[in-house]
């Protein structure tokens, strides 16, 4: 297959080394990183399941739903992205991986998904949201990494309002974010009735803070979190950890 | 000295291996654990001022207030213990060791605090509470070790309330607690307005998960959590770690 068809200018396909997988990105705005590789590996791992119907948020250039159609046997995936670039990439990436009639993008605002999702007519959603608090130093609002990174267009709130919206009783919502914000990400999932179960921090080396934390929660819960083992991503060597190579395939 | 003197029956006078420290114990009701000795720790290694006002909540048998004579360098130490043969071994120790111009000890309810605690009045509160919820099928309500354990005399909440009133803006808020209250807590404290500033949870062994959580808080602080480096306690031959020998002194 030519997949250089699936390309505009400046893009590039990346191997994704599983499944035979490919994503399109752009590097001077939508790629995936490590986040996105953790979090469809932490959704495999604590979600075995047949069937389901997952919503991906946020969902930038699709690179975790299409991590997920390999790492979960998930009937159905949903990706929603704001940014037209983003979704369009992501569309041509599902396209790329034959992967149309698992995989759908739609293009639209999740401040809007009232009219657009069913209420409760999802198993699982995940996302990979913007880190950052908007208003700090902010230059460019309507730059597409800004969009990303920052809660310019979402915020953390209406991450997890929507997501509440969009999940079954009982439901599970797995997460990627900054340890830094673990605090107001407690605070929002219980607000939106999505009870934190299970936190799993990621450290790039042992003895160091981590840089990310991975969280499950389920909709409508009991409060009882479990703080999992944590993460190491590299060895004293610098070379993966054996964690790293066998739950998470990277 | 005659320590005998000071011993009820049943009772014992543990050495707590620090500045020539005493500690009266009830083997069948108020003892101390690894807790308060990681909670004294930890407030050491963070709170290095001098002359300040700590209040302790939830004292029990004093542990924590004569540890951290030790390894801080307050100059008033106020417990609040809400039963009776708990605050009183805590008089008898604070006299054991000659701590009388630095310990206070109140024999009541923290949820009367209003009445005999000024508001904004201490510079740090510590505190040890019960770890579980009250009713998940407890026998004996009024039995000394299920009130110092579950949250049958004052819910997280209650303490929360307490110390933020206690404490005054800027000052620092400091509790050991279990993994599994981890959302509680964070809402709690945050509705309290004392925001969780520094997580450090404490694992037995490396790989497991961890037993138990110290949180740092500040009364009126924006919203940026940092997680710690973890501390484990043990190496692979049972043996304390070093961590455990420099920064917890034990």
């Amino acid at each position: 297959m030519n997949k250089e068809k699936f390309l505009r200018e400046g893009e590039r396909i990346d191997d994704l080394q599983r499944n035979g997988l490919f994503i399109i990105s752009d590097p001077a705005g939508f790629c995936f990183g490590m986040d996105a590789v953790l979090l469809s590996g932490f959704v495999g791992e604590h979600n075995k399941r047949s069937g389901e119907k997952i919503l991906d948020l946020c969902t930038g250039n699709g690179i975790i739903p299409i991590l997920l159609s390999a790492k979960t046997r998930a009937a159905e995936i949903t990706g929603i992205e704001l940014q037209h670039k983003a979704a369009d990439m992501a569309l041509r990436s599902v396209e790329l991986n034959s992967l149309k009639d698992r995989i759908r993008i739609i293009e639209d605002d999740i401040n809007r998904a009232a009219e657009y999702i069913t209420a409760a007519s999802f198993d699982v959603v995940t996302v990979n949201p913007p880190y950052f608090k908007s208003g700090h130093g902010i230059i460019n609002p309507d730059d597409a990494k800004t969009i990303a990174r920052h809660e310019v267009a979402c915020s953390l709130d209406d991450v997890l309002r929507e997501s509440g919206r969009a999940l079954k009783n009982g439901g599970s919502f797995y997460m990627v974010h900054k340890p830094q914000r673990l605090v107001d990400i407690f605070v929002s999932m219980r607000k939106a009735d999505i009870e934190p179960k299970t936190l799993k921090e990621v450290y790039p080396h042992m003895g160091m803070a981590p840089a990310m934390v991975l969280i499950e929660g389920r909709k409508g819960a009991n409060a009882e979190l479990k703080i999992e083992s944590p993460l190491i991503i590299y060895k004293e060597d610098n070379t993966y950890t054996e964690e790293m190579y066998t739950i998470y395939g990277y």
